[in-house]
């Protein structure tokens, strides 16, 4: 194969590559951060950069759509749509970078009681003599045996390796880790330190870890990061993509998490002054396609119909195996999954809802660019996922971007003048948020931007603008016959142009809230249900999503207003509640295998609810 | 610390060492097979070096037994007489080189019953479809349940890896590998190929190791390999030491034995046409020292009072922990051990002698530089170890040598003439025994020689020469009133000097026939019995030895001549045993439970066992 060479020369990146492969993931392997909302489609128009002396090989129509001639002439392309066939030098423009997302993972705390995985127990073997004919291990497993009543403990390869060095006539007191299956973790010598345990919620988009104390039901430490993974494409589609292409990179892929997960576990222990060494016990949940790179597990079958995962059932895997920076003996606790788009997630929210406990019908509506549903009660339940579309995380939205710093995340339009008025996501530093200049819409700025259009009467029920309206932030698109909104015109946004809302990005979002809503309401005809007795909105997307905005534009079914909540991080408190009480695994296991699991795709009826929950909601307070 | 440079220059080779290191040490660093049959007491005289410059700081006087003054004063010195304290340029001579043991671990056929530990299973996976809401694994477990009727079987991470390359709508026919605990430890697409087991014995100085076809009882190809461990120590307490000097050398030392085995594994799959992948099982025998390094488990408390195992029950080990190259979820069976010095190639031997099924008592001398005794029956058993001197592996002794070529190890005096005839081990390509001329004499020789003495009147009862004989080949040692006797005029020697058996040589043989045959005693004082049923001698030394030449000197309790048996590589019998039925894993785990261990150092009754057992035999011929 021919190996050409990419240099990103203003960003001072280099990397070889073999012909044929797409400049977009030439920048992904480069560690750029180039943008991609629609994963190199070529119809989010994202990607936008200056190829130097470009030889001109002819290009792909699309590129006619974002550029005009004089661009193009100077070598402007959509690096999504070059398949590389030479050495290139490349400059990256400051808007074609992701300028990092904010992350806003936070966290709940919720009172359970403590029943960790593992335990400690203290072992005070007597001097060893000759003629006793026993060995370290042996005296250790006669304790646990006689003293604390255990029947079979066994002991783990790294736990013999720490005993041999404690070997000898005189043994100073011990401690042993043992897991709730018998097995020892973990003796060392006895230290007046904390047990500690780790609960880690992999997003496609970040990364959070919870350090708790396992003696006393305490969380210590929180902390979260971009998922590092990002950079190699923003959702789990354009990752599974990446690897069929270039099968070397799962194992970057799944190195580039778990080492971003050691980083945040040196940061939090050393906070407390604790020791990686403390952490006994880890849980660790994530959508299948994330459960299945931590794994290490090939994911191309996710991305394909019918959408196998490898593994449903919850597993536990060594941390040494992984090379999991925590007790080297301590076991991961990997939470169950649904199915390829009902993952790990779906059931930590579950759990943190106590769906078990409660007789009323509950509606989970975890919302990222793919939505999982589920909806039961503590005796049965009904699961399925609908694609929403690129929109939900500002894809193939004219403006749209991640929620980053910049973007405009929240909005009103007041009917009567039509003036707009905004809050823009600050930088980590930043406090005022109506000083940033904006330079695009998130995902919630997206729907913010609906609802109001809707309320203003600026868009009508079946999604069109309505024509009759006459005013300066209503136009047509330039040299199209479509509509569009001005929300921020090119004097108050940081860019050079004016920051508008058009009928392809209603559309987008019409598509996404359709699908989900059909989707909650194939669920309740499977349960018999009119309407569900709560509605919980989660993940990514769901968590930030206003209430009201999602009643205004219908993506919920019907339900009372109070019943409607939106929860932070739910999949991280799962994860936190199964690592303070190990019931909670049982739990997830038996809603993994009591789960029916609704296939939607392809089926006649999906179709027609689909196309009746188009509609808009009429509009009541007009 | 300061660290000097030490040149081996005959040899090119150079090592950095810590101030102090003995030079021993740092040609055993360095990679230089230096002899050094005492362990570096200073006392077999075996590791002579020239040191070039030679800077004399005042020397050991143990140099003067083996050097003259102008040997001192050009610059020979004992290597493990030096502290290093300055760079050093050294010359090893040849004769101060290990030229290699022989290896002569022989294979003995034993039928046994088929049952291996893991089993192959066919699965034929109905297409997917997204309906079926079921995973890879789910729907093999599904099989697994229903068709081959398993409880709960659960899925290793490595073959969790391999099953996601093989996801998709179409799944080729698999077989699943499944250990008896239900584990499945590969899942692959189905390959018309054999499903290989490995057996392996860990000696001290040498491994041996066995490719067994799982399916139907055959051994497909055997092959042995020097321990690479050897270059640094002859036997364990020097690896035990090295290792307490250089905590860093135990992941070498473990290193070192795991590379060795898969370089047999190379060679041994690539001979009969198979893959590495093909093999999902294996047993290791070994003794405790090499059963702890094997593991990476620290060995020093093995090396001290009251010398403790790590670790005594048998253990599984997951093949990718320690990087063998087999099937990445394969077990590696680790056999049990009795003591820090009765390993498991004891148990090795009991079950390949079938202890278990027998009611007559038997005793088995497992005999290397260290005596393993095991005395028992089905229903009970006792063991102990002795330590029978280093004049077993040939230090101490004047001319002794390892089994290499250019040993005497057999010879003949005949009682009349005094006429030495003997057999020399010839080098791997040579035919002819008797036209080598001899360098010195191994193990077995050195019995065979006590022996011959005492048959020819040489020496009497109490091991003294009988100074009444006169004979050329009887004289008083150079420089001492001591007796020696000429096995070899320098004329017939591959030295330039005549190879003597000494007064001092048979005191040492005297002291290690006794430690076992004391031994032997006081266990058959504790199973109260007169003579055992049958005796089998085993082991490194005891395989080799000359039944007749063990009765001569008495190294044997009382017991008929035709129940008195060497086998060969015992240890590895049971471990392959252990592979081809996995009933035998059982029973090893059950004697390590029920046999009872005797320890006998310090004990004053042994001492007054030991006093009698000093003597040798009667000769009844003479
Ligand atoms: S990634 Fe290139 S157009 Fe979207
Ligand atoms: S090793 Fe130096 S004298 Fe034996």
């Amino acid at each position: 194969m021919s190996k050409y060479q990419v240099h990103f020369s203003n960003l001072g990146l280099k990397v070889p590559v073999e012909k044929g492969t797409s400049l977009l993931t030439a920048a992904w392997l480069a560690g750029v951060n180039l943008r991609s909302e629609c994963n190199g489609k070529g119809i989010c128009g994202k990607c936008r950069v200056l190829i130097h002396e470009f030889k001109d090989t002819g290009h792909k129509s699309s590129n006619h759509k974002f550029f005009v001639e004089e661009e193009l002439r100077q070598g402007w392309r959509l690096a999504c749509e070059i398949e590389i066939d030479c050495d290139l030098k490349v400059t990256v423009p400051k808007a074609s970078r992701d300028m990092g997302a904010v992350i806003r993972k936070s966290y709940t705390h919720r009172e359970i009681e403590l029943k960790p995985f593992v335990r400690r127990f203290y072992l005070d073997l007597p001097p060893f003599e000759a003629h006793h004919g026993t060995g370290m291990w042996e005296q250790c497993a006669a304790i646990l045996r006689h003293k604390y009543k255990m029947e079979e403990p066994v002991i783990s390869p790294t736990a013999m390796i720490r005993l041999s060095n404690l070997a000898g006539r005189n043994v100073p007191p011990l401690e042993a880790f043992v897991s709730q299956n018998q097995q020892v973790i973990c003796i060392r010598r006895k230290k007046d330190r904390p047990m500690l345990g780790l609960a880690v919620d992999i997003g496609t988009t970040s990364l959070a870890a919870y350090l708790g104390d396992l003696d006393n039901n305490r969380i210590l430490a929180a902390d979260s990061v971009l998922n590092p993974q990002v950079v190699y494409g923003g959702d789990v589609l354009s990752r599974i993509s990446l690897i069929q292409e270039r099968p070397e990179m799962l194992a970057f892929l799944q190195q580039s998490v778990l080492q971003a997960v050691n980083g945040l576990i040196v940061n939090m222990t050393e906070s407390v002054g604790a020791n990686p060494d403390d952490i006994v016990d880890v849980t660790v949940v994530g959508n299948t396609t994330m459960h299945h790179l931590f794994l290490g597990l090939n994911p191309e079958a996710l991305g394909k119909y019918p959408f196998i995962p490898t593994i449903k059932t919850a597993q536990y895997v060594r941390s040494s195996l992984l090379g999991l920076n925590v007790n080297p003996g301590a076991h991961i606790y990997m939470f169950p999954v649904f199915s390829a788009y009902v993952g790990a997630d779906t059931i930590g929210v579950r759990i943190a809802e106590q769906f078990h406990e409660q007789e009323i019908m509950k509606l989970i509506m975890d919302i990222g660019t793919n939505g999982e549903l589920v909806l039961g009660s503590n005796n049965r339940s009904f699961c399925t996922s609908v694609a929403t579309g690129p929109a939900f995380e500002g894809a193939q939205i004219k403006f749209g971007m991640r929620a980053a710093p910049g973007a405009i995340e929240k909005l009103s339009i007041d009917p009567k003048t039509l003036d707009v008025e905004y809050t823009v996501i600050p930088s980590p530093g930043e406090k005022e948020t109506n000083t940033r200049r904006p330079v695009g819409i998130c995902g919630s700025g997206i729907f913010s931007a609906v609802a109001e259009l809707l309320k203003a009467g600026i868009i009508m029920e079946n999604g069109a603008f309505d024509k009759s309206k006459k005013h300066a932030r209503i136009r047509q698109e330039k040299g199209s016959k479509k509509y569009e909104f001005v929300l921020a015109f090119s004097e108050q946004s940081g860019l050079d142009a004016d920051i508008t809302i058009c009928q392809d990005d209603v559309r987008a979002v019409q598509l996404g809230k359709s699908a989900l809503l059909a989707g909650a309401q194939i669920l309740m005809q499977h349960a018999g249900i009119e309407e569900p007795d709560e509605i919980i909105l989660a993940g990514a997307f769901g968590s930030y999503i206003d209430i009201d905005d999602a009643i205004t534009i219908g993506l919920v079914p019907h339900c009372p207003r109070g019943k409607i909540y939106a929860v932070g991080n739910a999949a991280g408190d799962g994860a936190r509640m199964a690592l303070f009480n190990w019931d909670f695994r049982e739990k997830a296991q038996r809603f993994e295998e009591e789960t029916e699991f609704i296939a939607l795709s392809g089926t006649d009826k999906f179709q027609d609810v689909l196309v009746k929950a188009m509609k808009f909601p009429r509009y009541a307070y007009l």
